[in-house]
Protein backbone atom coordinates (compact mmCIF):
# COMPACT_ATOMS: atom_id res chain seq x y z
CA UNK A 1 0.00 0.00 0.00
CA UNK A 2 1.40 3.61 -0.75
CA UNK A 3 1.32 6.50 1.46
CA UNK A 4 -1.43 7.99 0.71
CA UNK A 5 -3.38 5.34 0.72
CA UNK A 6 -1.85 4.13 4.44
CA UNK A 7 -2.99 7.96 5.40
CA UNK A 8 -6.29 7.51 3.95
CA UNK A 9 -7.16 3.89 5.65
CA UNK A 10 -6.27 4.90 9.11
CA UNK A 11 -8.70 7.85 8.73
CA UNK A 12 -11.04 5.99 7.21
CA UNK A 13 -10.90 4.07 10.36
CA UNK A 14 -10.68 6.82 12.87
CA UNK A 15 -13.66 8.07 11.46
CA UNK A 16 -15.71 5.27 11.97
CA UNK A 17 -14.54 4.72 15.49
CA UNK A 18 -15.45 8.16 15.94
CA UNK A 19 -19.13 7.62 14.68
CA UNK A 20 -19.25 4.61 16.40
CA UNK A 21 -19.76 5.92 19.86
CA UNK A 22 -21.37 9.13 18.57
CA UNK A 23 -24.35 6.92 17.22
CA UNK A 24 -27.19 9.03 18.15
CA UNK A 25 -29.54 7.65 20.86
CA UNK A 26 -32.92 7.36 18.46
CA UNK A 27 -31.43 6.00 15.34
CA UNK A 28 -32.36 8.10 12.32
CA UNK A 29 -35.54 6.67 10.68
CA UNK A 30 -35.29 6.63 7.16
CA UNK A 31 -37.71 5.14 4.37
CA UNK A 32 -37.34 1.18 4.74
CA UNK A 33 -35.78 0.95 8.26
CA UNK A 34 -33.70 2.31 10.63
CA UNK A 35 -30.67 3.67 9.90
CA UNK A 36 -28.04 2.78 12.80
CA UNK A 37 -26.09 6.34 14.01
CA UNK A 38 -22.98 4.03 12.60
CA UNK A 39 -22.37 0.37 12.18
CA UNK A 40 -21.75 -1.29 15.55
CA UNK A 41 -18.01 -2.53 15.96
CA UNK A 42 -18.95 -6.06 14.90
CA UNK A 43 -21.07 -5.44 12.00
CA UNK A 44 -18.32 -2.74 10.35
CA UNK A 45 -15.72 -5.49 11.08
CA UNK A 46 -17.52 -8.26 9.56
CA UNK A 47 -18.57 -10.40 12.37
CA UNK A 48 -18.39 -14.23 11.66
CA UNK A 49 -19.62 -15.64 14.48
CA UNK A 50 -22.81 -16.36 16.15
CA UNK A 51 -23.10 -16.70 19.55
CA UNK A 52 -26.54 -17.49 21.18
CA UNK A 53 -27.30 -16.08 24.52
CA UNK A 54 -30.67 -18.05 24.23
CA UNK A 55 -31.92 -20.28 26.57
CA UNK A 56 -34.20 -22.80 25.57
CA UNK A 57 -37.65 -22.31 26.92
CA UNK A 58 -39.66 -25.00 28.46
CA UNK A 59 -42.32 -25.67 31.28
CA UNK A 60 -39.83 -26.44 33.70
CA UNK A 61 -37.80 -23.60 33.08
CA UNK A 62 -37.19 -22.00 36.47
CA UNK A 63 -39.65 -18.48 36.60
CA UNK A 64 -39.93 -15.70 39.09
CA UNK A 65 -42.82 -16.80 40.59
CA UNK A 66 -42.00 -20.49 40.38
CA UNK A 67 -45.13 -21.20 38.44
CA UNK A 68 -44.16 -23.24 35.03
CA UNK A 69 -44.37 -19.97 32.67
CA UNK A 70 -44.98 -22.77 29.42
CA UNK A 71 -47.11 -25.45 28.11
CA UNK A 72 -48.01 -27.18 25.41
CA UNK A 73 -51.76 -28.60 23.91
CA UNK A 74 -51.06 -30.49 20.92
CA UNK A 75 -53.56 -29.86 18.29
CA UNK A 76 -52.24 -31.77 15.58
CA UNK A 77 -49.74 -34.95 15.54
CA UNK A 78 -48.53 -35.98 12.77
CA UNK A 79 -49.22 -39.52 12.80
CA UNK A 80 -52.90 -38.82 12.84
CA UNK A 81 -52.97 -35.56 11.04
CA UNK A 82 -50.45 -35.57 8.59
CA UNK A 83 -48.50 -32.56 10.60
CA UNK A 84 -47.40 -31.53 14.11
CA UNK A 85 -49.09 -28.20 15.32
CA UNK A 86 -49.06 -26.59 19.03
CA UNK A 87 -50.99 -24.24 20.85
CA UNK A 88 -48.83 -22.38 23.45
CA UNK A 89 -50.02 -20.74 27.08
CA UNK A 90 -46.81 -18.18 27.59
CA UNK A 91 -46.38 -15.86 30.53
CA UNK A 92 -44.48 -12.78 28.52
CA UNK A 93 -42.14 -12.54 31.59
CA UNK A 94 -40.57 -15.92 31.13
CA UNK A 95 -37.30 -17.78 29.28
CA UNK A 96 -34.83 -15.39 27.95
CA UNK A 97 -37.48 -12.78 27.42
CA UNK A 98 -38.02 -8.96 27.40
CA UNK A 99 -39.49 -6.74 30.05
CA UNK A 100 -40.56 -3.60 27.82
CA UNK A 101 -41.44 0.08 28.95
CA UNK A 102 -45.20 -0.75 29.71
CA UNK A 103 -44.32 -4.05 32.26
CA UNK A 104 -43.49 -1.41 35.04
CA UNK A 105 -45.35 1.94 33.28
CA UNK A 106 -48.99 2.96 32.80
CA UNK A 107 -48.48 3.71 29.03
CA UNK A 108 -44.61 3.19 28.12
CA UNK A 109 -43.67 1.44 25.10
CA UNK A 110 -45.19 -2.07 24.63
CA UNK A 111 -42.66 -4.76 23.23
CA UNK A 112 -43.96 -4.33 19.52
CA UNK A 113 -42.97 -0.48 19.74
CA UNK A 114 -39.45 -0.63 21.02
CA UNK A 115 -37.39 1.00 17.95
CA UNK A 116 -35.52 -0.70 15.98
CA UNK A 117 -32.32 1.22 16.73
CA UNK A 118 -32.40 -0.21 20.02
CA UNK A 119 -32.58 -4.03 18.63
CA UNK A 120 -29.21 -4.54 16.97
CA UNK A 121 -26.83 -2.76 19.48
CA UNK A 122 -23.44 -2.80 21.32
CA UNK A 123 -22.77 -4.83 23.73
CA UNK A 124 -21.19 -4.06 26.99
CA UNK A 125 -20.57 -6.86 29.61
CA UNK A 126 -20.18 -6.38 33.10
CA UNK A 127 -18.53 -8.95 34.60
CA UNK A 128 -19.21 -9.79 38.45
CA UNK A 129 -18.31 -13.59 38.34
CA UNK A 130 -15.97 -13.43 40.86
CA UNK A 131 -18.00 -11.52 43.46
CA UNK A 132 -21.31 -12.95 43.22
CA UNK A 133 -19.37 -16.51 43.21
CA UNK A 134 -19.13 -15.67 46.98
CA UNK A 135 -22.41 -13.90 47.39
CA UNK A 136 -25.62 -14.93 46.16
CA UNK A 137 -27.33 -11.28 46.48
CA UNK A 138 -24.49 -9.59 44.54
CA UNK A 139 -25.01 -6.30 42.42
CA UNK A 140 -24.03 -4.22 39.73
CA UNK A 141 -22.54 -0.95 40.98
CA UNK A 142 -21.24 2.08 39.85
CA UNK A 143 -18.03 1.26 40.43
CA UNK A 144 -18.37 -1.66 38.32
CA UNK A 145 -19.56 0.50 35.50
CA UNK A 146 -16.70 2.82 36.02
CA UNK A 147 -14.07 0.12 35.86
CA UNK A 148 -15.49 -0.75 32.46
CA UNK A 149 -15.64 2.50 31.07
CA UNK A 150 -11.70 2.71 31.94
CA UNK A 151 -11.00 -0.25 29.88
CA UNK A 152 -13.18 0.07 27.37
CA UNK A 153 -13.90 3.82 26.89
CA UNK A 154 -17.86 5.23 27.02
CA UNK A 155 -20.82 3.58 26.89
CA UNK A 156 -21.84 3.58 23.68
CA UNK A 157 -25.31 5.21 22.27
CA UNK A 158 -27.90 2.58 22.25
CA UNK A 159 -25.72 0.02 24.19
CA UNK A 160 -27.18 -3.22 26.18
CA UNK A 161 -25.01 -3.03 30.02
CA UNK A 162 -25.48 -7.11 30.92
CA UNK A 163 -24.79 -8.41 33.83
CA UNK A 164 -22.57 -11.77 33.88
CA UNK A 165 -22.69 -12.82 37.14
CA UNK A 166 -22.31 -16.53 36.28
CA UNK A 167 -26.25 -17.60 36.95
CA UNK A 168 -26.62 -19.02 33.34
CA UNK A 169 -24.52 -21.44 34.32
CA UNK A 170 -27.29 -22.84 37.70
CA UNK A 171 -30.25 -22.47 35.16
CA UNK A 172 -30.92 -26.65 35.98
CA UNK A 173 -29.99 -26.04 39.49
CA UNK A 174 -32.51 -25.03 42.41
CA UNK A 175 -30.37 -22.46 43.40
CA UNK A 176 -31.26 -20.46 40.11
CA UNK A 177 -33.75 -19.07 41.84
CA UNK A 178 -32.74 -19.36 45.29
CA UNK A 179 -33.88 -21.18 48.34
CA UNK A 180 -36.99 -22.38 50.49
CA UNK A 181 -36.83 -19.50 52.16
CA UNK A 182 -36.71 -16.75 49.33
CA UNK A 183 -35.25 -15.48 46.12
CA UNK A 184 -31.39 -15.12 45.41
CA UNK A 185 -29.70 -13.67 42.93
CA UNK A 186 -27.65 -10.98 41.66
CA UNK A 187 -29.32 -7.93 39.84
CA UNK A 188 -28.65 -4.01 38.77
CA UNK A 189 -28.33 -1.98 41.90
CA UNK A 190 -30.59 1.08 41.63
CA UNK A 191 -27.18 3.36 41.97
CA UNK A 192 -25.77 1.79 38.92
CA UNK A 193 -29.17 1.84 37.27
CA UNK A 194 -29.09 5.78 37.99
CA UNK A 195 -25.77 6.08 36.84
CA UNK A 196 -26.66 4.66 33.17
CA UNK A 197 -29.54 6.69 33.17
CA UNK A 198 -27.98 10.19 33.81
CA UNK A 199 -24.52 9.78 32.01
CA UNK A 200 -25.38 7.93 29.50
CA UNK A 201 -28.23 6.60 26.55
CA UNK A 202 -27.89 3.33 27.45
CA UNK A 203 -31.21 1.14 25.87
CA UNK A 204 -31.26 -2.18 27.28
CA UNK A 205 -30.21 -3.49 30.71
CA UNK A 206 -29.28 -7.66 30.37
CA UNK A 207 -29.30 -10.01 33.57
CA UNK A 208 -28.42 -13.56 33.47
CA UNK A 209 -30.98 -14.20 36.22
CA UNK A 210 -34.36 -14.01 37.14
CA UNK A 211 -35.10 -10.00 37.70
CA UNK A 212 -33.09 -6.68 36.44
CA UNK A 213 -33.14 -6.40 40.63
CA UNK A 214 -31.84 -8.74 42.82
CA UNK A 215 -33.15 -11.59 44.58
CA UNK A 216 -34.02 -9.97 48.09
CA UNK A 217 -35.13 -6.66 46.59
CA UNK A 218 -37.99 -5.49 48.96
CA UNK A 219 -39.34 -2.46 46.17
CA UNK A 220 -38.08 -3.53 42.72
CA UNK A 221 -36.42 -0.01 42.56
CA UNK A 222 -34.14 -1.10 39.68
CA UNK A 223 -37.56 -1.65 37.51
CA UNK A 224 -39.26 1.23 38.87
CA UNK A 225 -36.43 3.55 37.79
CA UNK A 226 -35.19 1.88 34.71
CA UNK A 227 -38.55 0.65 32.38
CA UNK A 228 -40.81 3.89 33.21
CA UNK A 229 -37.61 6.22 31.54
CA UNK A 230 -38.63 4.74 28.22
CA UNK A 231 -35.67 2.00 28.47
CA UNK A 232 -35.95 -1.98 28.34
CA UNK A 233 -34.36 -4.95 29.98
CA UNK A 234 -33.72 -8.45 29.40
CA UNK A 235 -34.10 -11.51 31.77
CA UNK A 236 -32.27 -14.66 31.75
CA UNK A 237 -29.97 -14.11 29.26
CA UNK A 238 -27.31 -16.89 28.77
CA UNK A 239 -23.81 -17.37 26.80
CA UNK A 240 -21.96 -14.50 27.98
CA UNK A 241 -19.27 -16.06 28.91
CA UNK A 242 -18.61 -16.82 25.22
CA UNK A 243 -18.62 -13.14 24.08
CA UNK A 244 -16.14 -10.39 24.67
CA UNK A 245 -16.72 -7.45 27.30
CA UNK A 246 -16.83 -5.04 24.19
CA UNK A 247 -17.01 -5.04 21.00
CA UNK A 248 -19.85 -7.64 20.04
CA UNK A 249 -22.97 -6.60 18.36
CA UNK A 250 -26.31 -8.05 19.92
CA UNK A 251 -29.07 -8.50 17.81
CA UNK A 252 -32.67 -8.44 20.12
CA UNK A 253 -35.15 -11.10 18.60
CA UNK A 254 -37.75 -9.24 20.53
CA UNK A 255 -41.65 -10.96 19.53
CA UNK A 256 -43.67 -7.96 18.25
CA UNK A 257 -46.63 -8.92 19.94
CA UNK A 258 -48.93 -6.03 19.75
CA UNK A 259 -49.73 -4.09 22.92
CA UNK A 260 -47.41 -6.97 24.69
CA UNK A 261 -45.46 -5.82 27.94
CA UNK A 262 -42.61 -8.38 27.19
CA UNK A 263 -42.21 -11.44 25.97
CA UNK A 264 -39.52 -14.65 24.53
CA UNK A 265 -36.75 -13.31 22.96
CA UNK A 266 -34.56 -14.87 20.55
CA UNK A 267 -31.08 -12.67 21.74
CA UNK A 268 -28.27 -13.62 19.54
CA UNK A 269 -24.84 -11.65 19.99
CA UNK A 270 -22.16 -11.03 16.55
CA UNK A 271 -19.01 -11.29 17.13
CA UNK B 1 -6.05 5.63 -4.45
CA UNK B 2 -2.60 4.47 -6.39
CA UNK B 3 -2.95 1.86 -8.92
CA UNK B 4 -1.29 -0.70 -6.24
CA UNK B 5 -3.89 -0.23 -3.70
CA UNK B 6 -6.99 -0.30 -6.55
CA UNK B 7 -5.49 -3.69 -7.55
CA UNK B 8 -5.12 -4.83 -3.86
CA UNK B 9 -8.74 -3.43 -3.44
CA UNK B 10 -10.39 -5.52 -6.05
CA UNK B 11 -8.43 -8.74 -5.39
CA UNK B 12 -9.88 -8.33 -1.87
CA UNK B 13 -13.18 -8.18 -2.92
CA UNK B 14 -13.35 -10.51 -5.30
CA UNK B 15 -12.39 -12.67 -2.85
CA UNK B 16 -14.76 -11.63 -0.27
CA UNK B 17 -16.96 -12.78 -2.82
CA UNK B 18 -15.89 -15.88 -3.40
CA UNK B 19 -15.74 -16.34 -0.03
CA UNK B 20 -19.29 -15.44 0.49
CA UNK B 21 -20.61 -18.15 -1.90
CA UNK B 22 -18.48 -20.51 -1.02
CA UNK B 23 -19.92 -20.71 2.90
CA UNK B 24 -20.51 -24.07 4.31
CA UNK B 25 -24.10 -25.11 4.50
CA UNK B 26 -23.47 -26.43 8.02
CA UNK B 27 -21.01 -23.63 9.11
CA UNK B 28 -17.92 -24.64 11.78
CA UNK B 29 -19.58 -25.02 14.87
CA UNK B 30 -16.99 -23.73 17.66
CA UNK B 31 -16.64 -23.39 21.40
CA UNK B 32 -19.22 -20.03 22.21
CA UNK B 33 -20.55 -20.31 19.20
CA UNK B 34 -21.20 -20.61 15.46
CA UNK B 35 -18.28 -19.35 13.12
CA UNK B 36 -19.88 -18.11 9.47
CA UNK B 37 -18.43 -19.86 6.62
CA UNK B 38 -17.73 -16.20 5.82
CA UNK B 39 -19.16 -13.06 6.98
CA UNK B 40 -22.41 -12.65 4.78
CA UNK B 41 -22.14 -9.36 2.25
CA UNK B 42 -23.83 -7.30 4.59
CA UNK B 43 -22.12 -7.71 7.46
CA UNK B 44 -18.72 -7.44 5.84
CA UNK B 45 -19.85 -4.23 4.21
CA UNK B 46 -20.73 -2.99 7.85
CA UNK B 47 -24.13 -3.13 7.55
CA UNK B 48 -25.93 0.21 8.60
CA UNK B 49 -29.49 -0.18 8.27
CA UNK B 50 -31.94 -2.51 9.83
CA UNK B 51 -34.97 -3.16 8.53
CA UNK B 52 -38.15 -5.19 10.37
CA UNK B 53 -39.47 -8.21 8.22
CA UNK B 54 -42.02 -8.85 10.89
CA UNK B 55 -45.70 -8.21 10.58
CA UNK B 56 -47.06 -6.86 14.47
CA UNK B 57 -48.95 -9.71 16.03
CA UNK B 58 -52.80 -9.15 17.09
CA UNK B 59 -56.11 -10.76 17.52
CA UNK B 60 -56.90 -10.16 14.66
CA UNK B 61 -54.09 -10.46 12.26
CA UNK B 62 -54.66 -12.64 9.76
CA UNK B 63 -54.15 -17.05 10.04
CA UNK B 64 -54.59 -19.99 7.73
CA UNK B 65 -57.21 -21.78 9.88
CA UNK B 66 -58.99 -18.35 10.02
CA UNK B 67 -59.18 -18.51 14.46
CA UNK B 68 -57.25 -16.00 15.95
CA UNK B 69 -54.00 -17.03 16.73
CA UNK B 70 -53.09 -14.94 19.76
CA UNK B 71 -55.53 -14.20 22.65
CA UNK B 72 -53.88 -12.07 26.15
CA UNK B 73 -55.03 -13.00 29.48
CA UNK B 74 -54.39 -9.90 31.65
CA UNK B 75 -53.07 -11.19 35.07
CA UNK B 76 -51.72 -8.06 36.89
CA UNK B 77 -52.48 -4.44 35.39
CA UNK B 78 -50.45 -1.02 36.94
CA UNK B 79 -53.30 0.64 38.26
CA UNK B 80 -53.84 -2.42 41.14
CA UNK B 81 -50.78 -4.63 40.96
CA UNK B 82 -48.36 -1.76 39.91
CA UNK B 83 -47.52 -3.67 37.26
CA UNK B 84 -48.59 -5.22 34.01
CA UNK B 85 -48.32 -9.23 32.63
CA UNK B 86 -50.13 -11.21 30.41
CA UNK B 87 -50.24 -14.48 29.96
CA UNK B 88 -51.18 -15.22 26.28
CA UNK B 89 -52.61 -18.08 23.93
CA UNK B 90 -50.54 -18.67 20.91
CA UNK B 91 -50.85 -20.58 18.02
CA UNK B 92 -47.12 -21.36 17.08
CA UNK B 93 -48.05 -21.29 13.29
CA UNK B 94 -49.72 -17.25 13.18
CA UNK B 95 -47.95 -13.89 12.84
CA UNK B 96 -44.70 -14.03 11.01
CA UNK B 97 -43.69 -17.53 12.00
CA UNK B 98 -41.39 -20.43 11.02
CA UNK B 99 -42.13 -23.52 9.97
CA UNK B 100 -39.64 -26.02 11.38
CA UNK B 101 -38.86 -29.44 9.77
CA UNK B 102 -40.98 -31.06 12.61
CA UNK B 103 -44.29 -29.17 11.72
CA UNK B 104 -44.92 -31.72 8.89
CA UNK B 105 -42.45 -34.78 9.55
CA UNK B 106 -42.55 -37.46 12.50
CA UNK B 107 -39.20 -36.62 13.82
CA UNK B 108 -37.18 -33.63 12.47
CA UNK B 109 -35.41 -30.80 13.79
CA UNK B 110 -37.79 -28.85 16.68
CA UNK B 111 -37.84 -25.13 16.28
CA UNK B 112 -35.08 -24.84 18.95
CA UNK B 113 -32.84 -27.11 17.23
CA UNK B 114 -32.37 -25.13 14.01
CA UNK B 115 -28.62 -24.32 13.52
CA UNK B 116 -27.41 -20.96 14.68
CA UNK B 117 -25.85 -21.12 11.31
CA UNK B 118 -28.91 -21.14 9.13
CA UNK B 119 -30.36 -18.13 11.22
CA UNK B 120 -27.97 -15.58 10.14
CA UNK B 121 -27.90 -16.34 6.69
CA UNK B 122 -27.53 -14.29 3.03
CA UNK B 123 -31.09 -13.20 1.77
CA UNK B 124 -32.25 -13.61 -1.96
CA UNK B 125 -35.32 -11.81 -2.89
CA UNK B 126 -37.81 -13.41 -5.50
CA UNK B 127 -39.63 -10.66 -7.30
CA UNK B 128 -43.41 -12.01 -8.40
CA UNK B 129 -45.30 -9.03 -7.47
CA UNK B 130 -45.97 -8.44 -11.73
CA UNK B 131 -47.40 -11.86 -11.94
CA UNK B 132 -49.11 -12.25 -8.60
CA UNK B 133 -50.68 -8.60 -9.47
CA UNK B 134 -52.17 -10.60 -12.04
CA UNK B 135 -53.22 -14.12 -10.66
CA UNK B 136 -53.23 -14.36 -6.93
CA UNK B 137 -52.69 -17.96 -6.99
CA UNK B 138 -49.24 -17.40 -8.72
CA UNK B 139 -46.13 -19.72 -7.89
CA UNK B 140 -42.52 -19.29 -7.93
CA UNK B 141 -40.63 -21.23 -10.61
CA UNK B 142 -37.71 -22.54 -11.46
CA UNK B 143 -37.37 -19.93 -14.26
CA UNK B 144 -37.98 -17.45 -11.29
CA UNK B 145 -34.67 -18.52 -9.99
CA UNK B 146 -32.91 -18.91 -13.05
CA UNK B 147 -33.70 -15.78 -13.46
CA UNK B 148 -32.12 -14.31 -9.94
CA UNK B 149 -29.05 -16.78 -10.53
CA UNK B 150 -28.25 -15.12 -13.52
CA UNK B 151 -28.65 -11.65 -12.37
CA UNK B 152 -26.95 -11.90 -8.65
CA UNK B 153 -24.83 -15.06 -8.82
CA UNK B 154 -25.33 -18.43 -7.45
CA UNK B 155 -27.89 -18.88 -4.64
CA UNK B 156 -25.31 -18.97 -1.44
CA UNK B 157 -25.09 -21.60 1.13
CA UNK B 158 -27.44 -21.24 3.95
CA UNK B 159 -29.60 -18.66 2.37
CA UNK B 160 -32.94 -17.39 2.84
CA UNK B 161 -34.92 -17.48 -0.67
CA UNK B 162 -37.60 -15.47 -0.14
CA UNK B 163 -40.73 -14.71 -2.40
CA UNK B 164 -41.89 -10.73 -2.66
CA UNK B 165 -45.47 -11.25 -3.86
CA UNK B 166 -46.62 -7.88 -2.67
CA UNK B 167 -49.08 -9.84 0.04
CA UNK B 168 -47.33 -7.84 3.13
CA UNK B 169 -49.25 -4.71 2.00
CA UNK B 170 -52.52 -6.78 2.05
CA UNK B 171 -52.27 -8.12 5.60
CA UNK B 172 -55.94 -5.80 6.40
CA UNK B 173 -57.81 -6.78 3.76
CA UNK B 174 -59.71 -9.58 3.29
CA UNK B 175 -57.67 -10.60 0.63
CA UNK B 176 -54.73 -11.44 1.87
CA UNK B 177 -56.55 -14.87 2.65
CA UNK B 178 -58.53 -15.14 -0.71
CA UNK B 179 -62.38 -14.78 -0.36
CA UNK B 180 -65.74 -17.00 0.69
CA UNK B 181 -65.10 -20.03 -1.34
CA UNK B 182 -61.27 -20.53 -0.41
CA UNK B 183 -57.93 -20.17 0.00
CA UNK B 184 -55.93 -17.64 -2.51
CA UNK B 185 -52.47 -16.18 -2.51
CA UNK B 186 -48.97 -16.82 -3.85
CA UNK B 187 -46.69 -20.35 -2.89
CA UNK B 188 -43.99 -21.44 -3.58
CA UNK B 189 -44.03 -24.11 -6.80
CA UNK B 190 -43.22 -27.96 -6.22
CA UNK B 191 -40.57 -27.41 -8.99
CA UNK B 192 -39.08 -24.52 -7.64
CA UNK B 193 -38.66 -26.00 -4.46
CA UNK B 194 -36.92 -29.65 -5.61
CA UNK B 195 -35.19 -27.03 -7.91
CA UNK B 196 -34.12 -25.67 -4.42
CA UNK B 197 -32.96 -28.61 -2.59
CA UNK B 198 -31.32 -30.89 -5.71
CA UNK B 199 -29.43 -27.68 -6.43
CA UNK B 200 -28.47 -25.49 -3.55
CA UNK B 201 -27.91 -25.65 -0.10
CA UNK B 202 -30.57 -22.99 0.72
CA UNK B 203 -31.78 -23.46 4.10
CA UNK B 204 -34.42 -21.44 4.25
CA UNK B 205 -37.67 -20.57 2.12
CA UNK B 206 -39.99 -17.70 2.78
CA UNK B 207 -42.96 -16.72 1.79
CA UNK B 208 -45.22 -13.29 2.49
CA UNK B 209 -48.44 -15.00 2.51
CA UNK B 210 -50.07 -17.58 4.89
CA UNK B 211 -48.16 -20.68 3.61
CA UNK B 212 -45.32 -22.10 1.56
CA UNK B 213 -47.67 -23.38 -0.39
CA UNK B 214 -50.04 -21.51 -2.73
CA UNK B 215 -53.43 -20.84 -1.72
CA UNK B 216 -55.39 -23.70 -4.12
CA UNK B 217 -52.98 -25.80 -2.95
CA UNK B 218 -54.76 -29.79 -2.94
CA UNK B 219 -51.42 -31.59 -1.24
CA UNK B 220 -48.90 -29.10 0.36
CA UNK B 221 -46.54 -30.78 -1.87
CA UNK B 222 -43.85 -27.99 -0.80
CA UNK B 223 -44.40 -28.14 2.89
CA UNK B 224 -43.87 -32.60 2.50
CA UNK B 225 -41.03 -31.94 0.34
CA UNK B 226 -39.02 -29.18 1.79
CA UNK B 227 -39.44 -29.59 5.86
CA UNK B 228 -38.68 -33.35 5.67
CA UNK B 229 -35.57 -32.40 4.34
CA UNK B 230 -34.02 -30.68 7.06
CA UNK B 231 -34.78 -27.20 6.25
CA UNK B 232 -37.13 -25.02 7.30
CA UNK B 233 -39.66 -21.84 6.39
CA UNK B 234 -40.59 -18.44 6.95
CA UNK B 235 -44.47 -17.51 6.66
CA UNK B 236 -46.07 -14.41 6.52
CA UNK B 237 -42.67 -11.94 6.11
CA UNK B 238 -43.31 -8.67 5.65
CA UNK B 239 -40.61 -5.47 4.17
CA UNK B 240 -39.32 -7.40 1.05
CA UNK B 241 -40.10 -4.13 -1.09
CA UNK B 242 -37.51 -2.25 1.55
CA UNK B 243 -34.35 -4.44 1.32
CA UNK B 244 -32.14 -5.43 -1.79
CA UNK B 245 -32.94 -8.75 -4.05
CA UNK B 246 -29.45 -9.67 -3.09
CA UNK B 247 -26.85 -8.58 -0.30
CA UNK B 248 -28.56 -8.33 2.67
CA UNK B 249 -28.23 -10.76 5.56
CA UNK B 250 -31.18 -12.06 7.14
CA UNK B 251 -31.15 -12.53 10.91
CA UNK B 252 -33.72 -14.96 12.00
CA UNK B 253 -34.86 -14.59 15.71
CA UNK B 254 -36.68 -17.66 15.97
CA UNK B 255 -37.81 -19.11 19.22
CA UNK B 256 -36.35 -21.12 21.46
CA UNK B 257 -39.56 -23.07 22.67
CA UNK B 258 -38.08 -26.86 23.08
CA UNK B 259 -39.47 -28.98 20.74
CA UNK B 260 -41.79 -26.60 19.38
CA UNK B 261 -42.89 -26.80 15.62
CA UNK B 262 -42.63 -23.44 14.48
CA UNK B 263 -43.28 -20.07 16.00
CA UNK B 264 -43.46 -15.98 15.91
CA UNK B 265 -40.39 -14.84 15.11
CA UNK B 266 -38.86 -11.63 14.86
CA UNK B 267 -37.25 -11.63 11.62
CA UNK B 268 -34.19 -8.57 10.69
CA UNK B 269 -32.36 -7.52 7.99
CA UNK B 270 -28.96 -5.96 7.86
CA UNK B 271 -28.93 -4.05 4.50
Amino acid sequence: MCHVCVTEAVKARMLSRRDLFRASAAGAVVAGGTMLGAAPAALAQGAARVVDLTHTHSPDFPTFGGAPGLSFDQQFAFDADGYNLNVLTLDEHTGTHIDAPLHFSADGLSVDELPLSQLVVPLCVIDIRARAAADRDAQVTPDDLAAWIAAHGPIPDNACVAMNSGWAARVGDASFRGDAEGLHFPGFHIEATRMLLEETRAAVIAVDTLSLDHGPSPDFATHYAWLPAGRYGIECIAGLDDVPAAGATLVVGAPKFRGGTGGPARVLALV
